[in-house]
């Protein structure tokens, strides 16, 4: 990448650099993530492609990290959206479509009876902590190692800024570990509230994996025995892999479901799910926030929840993730370069053998850009109803090329 | 309010009374807040009118809690937000908007030395004491008794489902009683990492309070000598009582700021200004979200601090607010009926004197609902650039009649 290219993207850089914390923060800061040479801002996007602000374009694989699922500025999601807001958009009161919005997930969710709506992914899964506990009376949560849920102080990777008492009443276990599961339930016997527990396990920088039936097994039976929430954090994962809780493709029904990300197409919307048994507690809490009502993210949803369901999109995103899968497993071998693709093909991960400082991931993606591919050395990346087959086969092309540049480096 | 009247809001509250917890939560839950008699759902928005479901029109002095402060639907806006959503919404990386919105507030904000987007104002606030906390390496935070801040674990004003670590490293004053701060400072002498403070004490059911000049200089007194951070939280107060962070008025400088609600004119946007003593920890922290970095938000508060800018906004509200003010006192004495009207003009709040269950006020907002327009009992009001003098003056026929009848009733 010559700095010729990225000119107006430097120039953006440097502005950002004064009015903006370590010039970009959280996810999104390619400085901080990402090999050097990537673009930090974008002018357009459109289906699945991206144009950065010097006019380059991009296929984009991370899908705006999840909440693309149906392709940038989908018409029918845009004039829904459009149609609400020019009604009523944050008002004093909700609009019907809210109604028709939680009815809709539970008539799609197995285990919903009711849904409440919030802003951030981890404004639900916080929730769903907060309901757990309310109902149980009892304090503590369990979750998985190294699992993300979030930015809040109580699940933020970080630890700058957080302190003891955040996380007071958290044990962890070992995703997929039923002995580590027995271990921490057995630790917190008289005060376990709830299980948190994500879709699969979607760590950065590791293999990803997919839940044991055992696991989900084990879950479900410690919640049962002690009237604790079993709580599915589906905000990387869901819609992807199932249109209704993932978990149920494993026969196993979560008590409250977090969902977010791609639940309105890339508008700011997420929500909880939940049961029966969880109802009054999920009343008696207080949450909110001055946009949880806004309306045009729920019409925005409702038409991405239609939309998926006429495309059977977890079925079809499975197939151009097999394609994808295949191509790059052929290409591996070919150029005798091994990798590792593991969890879900909707949400393809590849890491490279022999690559603890993730040198030949960076290599790898920084080469597929240059052919207009964008990739995430060690964040596992999304499908969406945009990426067509012969999509894929445009990535394949520049994937080939990025295989060929790293054996040849090697 | 006769059934037929909110026929469609009642059969809109039985299908939500299925799906949603308590038919609805939070702030906007009529059913546990507000009179009997009070429409749920809301079918249309524009200026400062609202249309519940059945067709009934309401002036609006809640402006959707604060959000709406140009009026609803504003054609700049939506343009703004329109034309940045058709190019570029939430995608892999953000848009030029958010370095020019981030300039924009550092330009307008004395103390803005950088600016960060959240999306709940929640998040601002518990960003700004994560950033206190990296910044000091210290764990207390001082915030004031029963004062709002969001609903999050850490600040929900209702218990349930809140855990006692979540408040472990929290200590508690008096708003604008200097000597309980001073004890509380005191109290926590070597781990003092922050004081919260709203814009001014604006708790539900009692009597507002602007921050006295003491008060003021003490919370900036005691940050200076802890080096702690001075946290404003202008979440619900910002952009009505000054352009730049309302202490200002007192000549204080906070060193963060919390700001949200208004700050887009209804789209979901919230943020946290800094001083270039907190950048680094700023920096330091992780946090971020989904939609974060969502673009047409940015473009639509751009839009909308350029027309806060045009109008003079904060003197505008006070003399609208000035003339609701008058008028309503003048109708309380000429009824025998006496309130207190406390706080700023710009965000009134109207309690009954002998009213501990809040029954006047209860009428009083029921008579002049049905006169067509919506007020709080027990939360403060909110102005907005779509109410003119003429607003008013129909504001203040429906108050004299809901005067008239409490006068009559008691």
């Amino acid at each position: 990448m010559n700095d010729l290219k990225h000119k107006k993207d430097h120039a953006l850089v440097r502005r950002a650099k004064a009015v903006i914390p370590g010039t970009m923060y959280g996810h999104m800061s390619v400085q901080r993530r990402m090999p050097s040479g990537y673009p930090q801002f974008f002018e357009r996007a459109e289906d699945c492609r991206l144009w950065d602000v010097d006019g380059n374009e991009y296929l984009d694989l991370m899908c705006a990290y999840g909440p693309m699922i149906l392709g940038y500025g989908n018409p029918l999601v845009a004039e829904a959206a459009q149609r609400q807001s020019a009604k009523l958009e944050t008002a004093t009161g909700p609009a019907p479509v809210m109604v028709e919005l939680a009815e809709r997930l539970v008539e799609q969710v197995s285990h919903a009876e009711w849904a409440l709506f919030v802003k951030n992914g981890n404004d639900a899964t916080t929730t769903c902590m907060t309901i757990a506990r309310a109902a149980t009376r009892r304090k503590v949560i369990l979750l998985a190692e190294n699992a993300y849920h979030g930015s809040a102080p109580w699940c933020t990777p970080v630890q700058e800024g957080v302190v003891a008492g955040d996380r007071t009443h958290l044990s962890y276990y070992q995703y997929n570990n039923v002995e580590s599961l027995f271990e921490a339930a057995a630790r917190h016997k008289n005060d376990l509230a709830g299980i948190l527990v994500s879709a699969f396990k979607h760590d950065a920088r590791v293999d990803q994996e997919m839940p044991t039936p055992e696991f989900a097994k084990a879950v479900r039976r410690i919640c049962d025995e002690n009237e604790a929430a079993l709580i599915l954090d589906e905000v990387r994962a869901g819609l992807r892999l199932s249109l209704d809780a993932s978990w149920s493709l494993l026969g196993i029904q979560p008590d409250l479901t977090a969902w977010g990300k791609a639940l309105a197409n890339g508008l700011s919307l997420s929500a909880v799910t939940g049961n029966e048994n969880f109802r009054q507690a999920a009343t008696s809490i207080f949450v909110t926030g001055s946009f949880w009502y806004q309306a045009s993210p729920m019409a925005a949803a409702l038409a991405t929840l239609t939309l998926l369901e006429e495309a059977k999109a977890p079925q079809y995103l499975e197939k151009i993730g097999r394609q994808l899968r295949l191509g790059l497993s052929v290409q591996s071998q070919y150029h005798g370069v091994p990798i590792r693709q593991t969890g879900p093909v909707q949400m393809p991960m590849v890491l490279f053998d022999d690559d603890p400082e993730l040198e030949k991931g960076f290599e790898f993606c920084l080469a597929a850009l240059e052919q207009g591919v964008y990739l995430h050395p060690w964040h596992n990346w999304f499908l969406s109803l945009a990426h067509t087959s012969q999509t894929i086969e445009k990535v394949l092309e520049a994937t080939n090329h990025a295989f060929e540049k790293l054996a040849q480096s090697r």
